[in-house]
C-alpha cells in the first residue's frame, strides 16, 4: 500500500499525521506542523517543508530529536546496524557481519563520539544512491565526522536525519528517482576511468587526453548515442558533442553541458553532472518521442581545470574562438607537449578555429553544476538559482619587515610581517562581510623559515578576491590593497604584490534565469537566488551568448575538487526535473 | 694638540664650540646646544650628550644634518670614498682603488640609494674597531641597508654620524679605547677558529667540543695565562676557569664569565665579550700590580647554546650540579655520542660531579654580555643594566577548522584557521604591549598545503611569551591562552597547544645590580635598565647565588645569531671600564 500526495492534502489531520507516523523518529510533531502548510504539490515540497520545520524548532527539540534515535549498543553491533534505521535499511548496511576487529573499532568510535559530542550517531546508511554504504564507508565515516565541530555535527546529525526520512518518504509514496539513479549510474561508470598513479589508489584524476580522458569521451559519446541523440561527435580539442534535433529543420539551438576532465584526486560530479542531467533529459525525451521546436547540443567539455597544462576552460574556450595556439608547446610534467598529446589522441590541430560558434545560432547557454560549496546542504535546499558568476581576482603578496630576536625586540619596536599579515586577513574578512555576497580569502600564509624565537621578518599570503559583479570586486580589491598599504606604512613594513589572476564577473541573462526560476518553481521547491563562487564553462559561453546556471546541493558540506564530493540521487532527479521544465518552458515560449 | 674635557668645560661657550667644530658635519648647532649641559665628567658624557642633541632635534634638523654630507658623485668615488670623512678617513677605507666593475656597483647602488631615501648614503667607514673597512664590506652594508625601511635608515645614518663624530673626538682628544681594542682583538683571534662546513665559507660556528671548539678553549686559557691570571684550567666538561687570586688567602670569590660556544653561523660577541671583558680587567690590575680582597674567577663557559646537542646551559649548568648524564647517551648528526666526544676530548666524566660549586665560597655570580637586541642601538644608549632575564613559555599550537572552497564558501559559513590565528596575533601584540616589558611572538605561522583558493582549514603556529617574572609571564600565557580558547569558540574551531618549554624569570639581585648602575653612573653615562629577553649562563648561577649583568650596546638593531652581530671598541672599552668600577665597588665593601 503507498500513500499518494492527495491522500495527506485531504485526509483530517490527525489521519494524515498518521499516515507520516515514523517518518522522523518518535517526533509526531514534525509531520503536525508541516501538515499545517498542505497542500502539498510534490513530495519534494513535503519533504522540505518536514526540514523546514526541524530547522525552525529550538535547539531542545533538534537535539530531543537526534537523541530520538537509539543509542549504538555494543551488543547491538554484531548482528544490527549504527543508526535508527528499520532493519530493513540496516540489512542494506551490510554492518550485520562485522569481523570482531570491526567490531571493536566501532565500539571505540561509538564511545568517543559520545563522549564528544553527548548524542548518538547517525548516519542514513542508505547512503546517497539509497542503496546502502559498505561497512569501510560507514566507519570511515564515522571517525571523520568525529573530528568535526560540535555546532557543525549536530547540523550534520539533522541532516543525515532528513535524508532517512526522505527515504522513508520514498518508501511510503512508492517512488524511486529513476532518472536521478540513472544519471548517478552513468556518473559511477565514468568514475571507473582515472589516469595512472591515481587509479591504482582508488582515486579519480582525469586530465586532458590522457587514456582515461579519451576513455571518457568514449563513453560519454556512447552513452549519448544509446540515450537517443541524433549526432554525436568528438570535436578536435576533444570536446564531446551531441545533439538532439529539433521537430523542424533550421532551429535555433540551445547549448548546455559542462566538462569531464576532473582534478588530481577530485569528486565525480564537478562539472559531470552538467553533462548527464541534459543527457538524461534527452534520454526521456527520446523515450516519449518527444521533439522540441529546438536543438538541443549538449558539450562534455574536455577541459576545464588546467591541470595537465596550463590552460583553463581550453574546451568551452575554443568555442568562442579563445583557443590559445602558444598552448601547444607547453609541457606536461612528462615533458609531453600539448601539440603531442592532441596528435596521439588523433585530434587535428588545423581544425580548432572551426569550432568557433555563430551567436546567432543559439537560444543561449545553460548549465547544470554541483554547487561546490555549503550554502544548499546547510539550509536543506535540493536546488540554486545562481545570479552570477562571480568575478576574481588573485594576489601574490609579501610583506617585508626585519627579523629580529623574539625576546630581546620590545613590542614597540618590532617590525613583525606577519602581525601585519594577520591585521590584514581579519580585515579581508570584514569588508567582505560587509558587502553580503562578496569573499575574501588568505588561503596561502607563511613565515619562511619562520623560528619560535624569532620575530618574523617576512610574511608571503596570497589574496583571492570576489564578488558577483566587476565593479563591486574591483572597490572590495582597491579597499584590501589600500589597507594592506595602510597597514605597512603604519607598521613601518615594505610590501610587495604581483597580481596573478583577473577574470570578469559573469551575472546571468535575466530571462535564463527567470527560466530556470519558473523551473524550480513548478518543482514546488522555493526559490534560492545565490552567486557562484567558482568560475564554471559558463564563464566562457557569457562573452558570446546569454547563459545561466543551476546549482545542485552538494553533501558533506558542499565539499568539493575531494573524493568526499557528493549528491543524491534525490537530488538529481530534481536537476532532471527541473531541466525538463526550462526545456519545457522554452519550447512553449519558442513556437 | 689635543683637546682636554677640563678646555671644554672651562671655555667661554663659543670658543668651546670652536674646539668642537667639525665633530657634526656643518652643523655647529649640536656643539651649541650639548655645551649647555657642561660640565661633562668624561668624554663618553660628551659623546652622548651630542647624540641626545640631535635625538631631540626635529626631524627636518636631523634630515638637514644627514644631507650636510656630501653626496657620493661618481667622479669622485674612483679615487675618494663613499662618505664625508676626512681623506685620512677615506684612505682607511681602501675605497680609493676600485676596480671599473666596483666602481659601476657604486653608482647603481647610490643611484638607487638615493631614489629610496631622497639622502645621502653615510657610513662610518673606519667601522667598529676605528681602523677602517674594506672595500667589500663597504659595498655589501651598501646594498644591505638599501633594503631598510625609510623610519629606520634615516636613524641607522644618524648613528653612522654619531660613530663618525665619535671617531673625530677620540682623534680630538687624543683618546684611544686600549682595553676596547685588546677586547676586539681577542674576539677576532677567537673567531678564527670555525667548525668544518662554515669555516670553509667564511662563516663563525663553534659547538661543543669539535675541534674548533677545543682550539677555543686552549686559545683562551693561553690568552688568560698571559693576561696575568694566577691559575688557569680546562675543567671536565670544557669550561676554561681562570683564577685571579686575591690579596690574601681564604677570601671568597667573585664569579663571572659567558659562553664561548655559537650557534650555526653566528657573531663573534654573543657569549665571548663575558669572557674577555673581566680578562682585560684582570690584565689592567696584573700591569697595575693591584690585587682585589676576593678572587675573581672568569670562567669561559663550554657550551650554553644547544647546538651540536640537546643540552643547553651545559657549562654553567655542571657548576650548580645540574649535569644530567642522560645526555651522555645524545647522538649528533654524525652519530657520535656526547660521552665519545668529551673521551675524545680527554675530559673525565666521573669528574663532572665535582665542578659543583658551594655558593657559601661565593660573593655571586656577574655576567657582561651583548645586548641581542635594538633598543639600546636606537637609544644611542652604550650600556644597559639588566634588571631580570626574563622568564619564557613556549607553544606549539593548531587551530583546525574546515578547509572549504574559497569562492564558494561565503564569509558567514566558512571555518578559518587562518584568520582566527590572525585574531590571536593582533591580542598578543596587544596583551605583551600593554605590560611594557613583556613580549609575545608568534614566530613560526604556516597554513599547511595552502592553496589561493582554498579557505584555510589548519593554521599551525608558535607562541613565545617571556616576562620579566613568572607571575607577570604566567599572567599573559593564562590570557594569551583564554583568547585562543575563546577564539576558536566563537568561530566554531578546534585547537591544539602543546607547551614545548617553561623557564622561570632570574631576577637581578637588587645589591648586585646597584653595582653595575654605580658603575654605569661613574663613567658618565645614564642609567638605562631593561630586561634580558634572551636567556644566559647567569640564569643558571641565578639558581644558587645572586647575580645581575651588564648589556653591551649591539651595532645593526642589535642583530644577534647572525653574523651581522656587532659593537664597538669603544663600547667594549666602556664595559672594561664598568667592570672595573664595580670590582673597585665591591672591594671598597668587602673591606
Amino acid at each position: 500500500m503507498t500513500l499518494s500526495l492527495d491522500q495527506i492534502n485531504n485526509a483530517a489531520a490527525d489521519v494524515a499525521a498518521g499516515l507520516l507516523d515514523g517518518v522522523y523518529e518518535h517526533s509526531p510533531w514534525i509531520a503536525q506542523a508541516a501538515l499545517g502548510h498542505r497542500p502539498f504539490h510534490s513530495l519534494a515540497q513535503l519533504k522540505h517543508r518536514m526540514a523546514q520545520v526541524v530547522r525552525d524548532a529550538p535547539p531542545d527539540d533538534q537535539l530531543a530529536l537526534i537523541r530520538a534515535h537509539p543509542e549504538l549498543a555494543g551488543k547491538a553491533m554484531v548482528s544490527k546496524t549504527l543508526t535508527a534505521e528499520s532493519t530493513h535499511e540496516q540489512g542494506k548496511a551490510g554492518l550485520t557481519s562485522c569481523t570482531p576487529e570491526e567490531f571493536a573499532r566501532i565500539q571505540r568510535l561509538n564511545a568517543d563520539y559520545n563522549a564528544r559530542f553527548g548524542f548518538p550517531f547517525i548516519l542514513a546508511v542508505r547512503g546517497p544512491r539509497g542503496t546502502g554504504l559498505g561497512k569501510a564507508e560507514i566507519i570511515e565515516t564515522f571517525a571523520r565526522r568525529l573530528d568535526n565541530h560540535p555546532d557543525f555535527e549536530r547540523a550534520e546529525a539533522l541532516r543525515n536525519i532528513h535524508r532517512i526520512a526522505e527515504i522513508r518518504l520514498n518508501d511510503k509514496f512508492g517512488v524511486e528517482p529513476v532518472l536521478g539513479n540513472r544519471v548517478w549510474d552513468w556518473q559511477e561508470a565514468l568514475a571507473q576511468h582515472s589516469d595512472p598513479g591515481f587509479a591504482e589508489k582508488g582515486q579519480l584524476t582525469v586530465t586532458y587526453l590522457t587514456d582515461a580522458h579519451r576513455a571518457c569521451a568514449q563513453r560519454i559519446s556512447a552513452t549519448m548515442r544509446e540515450a537517443g541523440f541524433d549526432e554525436v561527435h568528438i570535436d578536435a580539442v576533444g570536446n564531446v558533442v551531441g545533439r538532439y534535433k529539433a521537430s523542424a529543420p533550421g532551429a535555433a539551438t540551445l547549448m548546455t553541458g559542462s566538462h569531464y576532465d576532473t582534478v588530481r584526486n577530485g569528486g565525480k560530479y564537478d562539472g559531470r553532472l552538467g553533462i548527464f542531467t541534459p543527457m538524461a533529459c534527452v534520454q526521456e525525451l527520446a523515450r516519449q518521442g518527444r521533439r522540441l521546436p529546438f536543438d538541443l547540443e549538449v558539450i562534455g567539455f574536455a577541459e576545464e581545470e588546467g591541470q595537465r597544462y596550463k590552460a583553463t576552460f581550453l574546451g568551452s574556450g575554443a568555442l568562442i574562438g579563445q583557443f590559445n595556439t602558444a598552448w601547444l608547446d607547453q609541457k606536461d610534467a612528462d615533458g609531453i607537449t600539448m601539440r603531442t598529446a592532441m596528435q596521439h589522441a588523433g585530434l587535428n590541430v588545423d581544425d580548432i578555429p572551426g569550432l568557433k560558434r555563430n551567436p546567432a545560432d543559439y537560444l543561449g547557454f545553460v548549465e547544470v553544476h554541483i554547487e561546490q560549496g555549503p550554502v544548499l546542504n546547510e539550509l536543506d535546499l535540493p536546488l540554486g538559482i545562481v545570479t552570477s558568476i562571480n568575478g576574481g581576482r588573485r594576489y601574490l603578496c609579501e610583506v617585508i619587515g626585519m627579523a629580529s630576536h623574539a625576546g630581546t625586540t620590545p613590542m614597540n619596536r618590532r617590525r613583525d610581517a606577519a602581525v601585519a599579515v594577520a591585521e590584514l586577513a581579519l580585515y579581508v574578512e570584514q569588508r567582505a562581510a560587509r558587502d553580503g555576497d562578496s569573499v575574501g580569502t588568505i588561503g596561502i600564509l607563511n613565515v619562511p623559515n619562520g623560528s619560535t624565537n624569532v620575530v618574523p621578518g617576512r610574511c608571503q599570503f596570497t589574496l583571492d578576491l570576489r564578488a558577483p559583479t566587476d565593479a563591486q570586486r574591483d572597490a572590495l580589491v582597491d579597499d584590501v590593497l589600500a589597507q594592506l598599504a595602510a597597514i605597512c606604512e603604519r607598521r613601518g613594513l615594505r610590501h610587495t604584490c604581483e597580481e596573478t589572476m583577473c577574470a570578469a564577473a559573469a551575472p546571468s541573462d535575466a530571462a535564463w534565469q527567470q527560466r530556470w526560476e519558473r523551473a524550480v518553481d513548478a518543482l514546488g521547491l522555493p526559490l534560492f537566488r545565490m552567486p557562484s563562487g567558482a568560475g564554471h564553462d559558463a564563464m566562457k559561453l557569457h562573452e558570446v551568448m546569454p547563459q545561466a546556471m543551476l546549482f545542485v546541493r552538494g553533501q558533506n558540506a558542499g565539499i568539493s575538487h575531494n573524493p568526499l564530493e557528493s549528491t543524491t540521487s534525490d537530488d538529481m532527479q530534481l536537476a532532471v526535473e527541473a531541466f525538463l521544465h526550462l526545456l519545457d518552458g522554452v519550447a512553449r515560449a519558442t513556437h
